[in-house]
């Protein structure tokens, strides 16, 4: 938590903000703090989440997993603590995989992905990175290996997202929780 | 119109957008392409108006002018084609002034704005550019000049918000429609 | 004009430099200000309009119209505030297109060009920006399109002059004359 | 491994190079990949351990967890998979703190450090990204925190070890063991 | 000579271009290769040495041996074969100095040089690399150190000179003569 | 010689130490400033010397004389005073060539080298600058041209060298000797 911008009280905040906080709560047994911190301004919170969920929880030619090595990847570019921590540790788990998030954090050219998967995040990288070059030539990397045009819609629209995820979280500080760090790690 | 992403038909859309469709057809005399664009998700759509309109309409200690003044500063250091022409023209409009979108555009050192103007897009620069580096000695540059913690956060949500917008309208190929250019140029 | 370099008496000037600074203002009704700002050192100003009469007013392969958008394009990359506004509006003029100037400036990529213009814009950007990497691949992207040597050299030689022009109008904060904004605008 | 660098057969090694690698073998129960990656080349591999032992395991005004988080920080920037990996296992064991590294990874910035710590990282990162701007001003920053020279020393020879080290890493592929994945996370 | 820019025939050049190349033959033994490549486009030529002189050779607060030192740390910077070779022999010759220009180009913050040439090079070095920057607390640091407003646009003119040269110098793929490479260094 | 880091009395050093400094005080009849520099740890000074020799005495498929070129590429992109002078005078002598020294540190891309030279170098600078992103494209580039495997390992294993070297360097403000910057330049 930012000392400049607290959370808000949780009973303050209006009902469906407060109630989709509870349920996360309920769903994971923690809050995340992303939650939290964008409270503050409930307008911004409904649409960000709305956001979100429209674009990562829906059904597409992206697996969730895929979708998270997305977040992981451009997050780790603009050095965004929130997003790679907790992110990466929803990517080890829907990959069922404990070592994928490190490895794309790092450097996810040399990550154990598929050459699909690899084409993706390049497609990714310079959406979140210098989208005002992306050229036929980066639209053929990533139909060569059968992305359709909703596909890649869907890959440019989280690099975007996270472009503004990022820089809220790192604006304001926001803290990963605790819960985040082991995720995943562990065999069930 | 870009070929890859072609605009949906309009009487195919959910009622709702298509309401907000005409509603800003009958407000502006014509339909600024964003909405045409992003209609294609419906959903995206409603997420993405919801934030916007969360930003840019609400009341703020930010004028409406200086919040343009934001986007059209970040988007052209993102080389954001739509971003820079369309939304030059609405702050050419709230700031009654027809060369202000010009000077921000090229480079904002250089424009007839206040000091106070200059160090909220120095803030909001940093946020685009490299907001993992934002530090106490940004956030003093600011505060400096009277910005308060929220004033601060909305100049960081807006700098955010067109980090996303930047990238879908870059990779969408999203073109400004031909009457934003002279708007706002001519004296009533 | 700046306060750190005004501009000189116009009747202390030596007469050759007052001459050209009369005959300018005759033909398009005001002095644009690159002309009294560079008046202070009349060797230079000499020089500096013999070289850019000497790319800009010859016959070439180029249009007049395409060495203006090479203006435009570096100029935008340098953040020159009075060559994106003043040359814009000269190659608003010589395309006798209203939209030209603003697209180039935001992202020439995106821009209504030709194939052949966007390599040589293409290539006069690689000489601009990072003219000790120019290869044999960028010499090729420019043949291909028909661009002979002298026509290379008219590119090169003209993104190399407005280096020098872009670097003199930002060190002493140039002004664009009110009069470039709007013209070529409107139809006539 | 990377194919094209394998591995060495461990019984053709020089008797010291294979001594010194069932003693790590012993000491870890696994070999990590850096010892068996470099033994293809015994004169660098004896160069390269004297090296990283006189400034890893020698006494010093830095504790080994801060010369460790030299290591992960300055490997990140070079997004070195194997460093990154593996010398964060060993500052999670050094400083007994199982989020330090990720954070030091994703941006040092924003990490649980001490002032003084924050110091000597930004020292560090200067000596990695751009050695040849260091100044007096960056001196001042670490002395400032009681940073002897000799302790200065010692930040940028760490920072420059792995500067060779990371390039060397990258080049060749190598991977980290899987044991360091998980090595420091859980509280013994 | 680049093959695709030969030198010109020289009884076929304009007199007063022919009489400045066997002047300067006269004056130092040998032709400059930077006479014969521009010799190519004659009111070109005549444009650049006019410019060149009007700097390089008038009156000024500047030293000779000075004024090169900007030529040579700017040029490095670009990368210009022909002029830091080139001009560091002049430096060499006008500072009394065989080692002067072999520092500036490698690292002119490690050269052996005056704060005052420091704060010089300092200003030279922003204007030719970030001159859309140029703030007032650059023209502080110069101002500092004694240097004149008049001064300062010699400092400004000299580097924003160069750009304009280097860039030509090296998609002209223009070499020094092998004169130049050992010019100065030895005691007379 | 640093005030910070003063060079150690040369009879307080162990034995091995100064007989390698009064070996190369015979050999060259003076002795280089990096021995003098390092000798201050001694540890890291005979781990530094052999990790030197390993990669620059031993056979190889890189002559000694392109051995120095990697040398003198990646020192000048680092911007380090101490290599590029010292390590230009070696590749002088060893390639028997006056030039060649100046015109690799100054842009590597115009020396007068052969393709194969220049394929090496590439790669070196691209292990120099951003080895995190070699690629399968990088080693094609270099293997079309015959270097093999363990060439390839050469020439990374220089520019990994140097990259320690030159940030040590740069650090503690290494000086080259004065009789390196003419040695080589004159014929025998």
């Amino acid at each position: 938590m930012s000392t400049r911008f607290p959370f808000p009280e949780l009973d303050l905040l209006p009902p469906d903000i407060r109630d989709r906080i509870v349920a996360v709560q309920e769903k994971s047994g923690f809050v995340p703090n992303v939650f939290l911190a964008l409270a503050r301004r409930p307008d911004e919170f409904r649409a960000f989440f709305a956001y979100h969920d429209a674009l990562m929880e829906k059904e597409s030619g992206l697996t969730k997993a895929e979708r998270e090595m997305i977040v992981v990847a451009t997050s780790s570019a603009n050095q965004c603590h929130y997003c790679v921590i907790a992110h990466g540790a929803i990517l080890r788990i829907r990959a069922r995989n404990p070592q994928i998030a490190d490895q794309i954090a790092v450097n996810y050219r040399k990550a154990d992905i598929t050459p699909r998967q690899r084409a993706m995040l390049d497609f990714a990288m310079k959406v979140s990175t210098e989208a005002h070059r992306v050229s036929e030539t980066d639209f053929a990397g990533v139909t060569a290996h059968g992305f359709s045009d909703d596909d890649i819609w869907d890959i440019a629209a989280i690099a975007a997202f996270f472009a503004l995820s990022n820089r809220m979280a790192n604006v304001t500080a926001m803290r990963p929780n605790d819960e985040f760090y082991l995720m995943g790690r562990l065999p069930k």
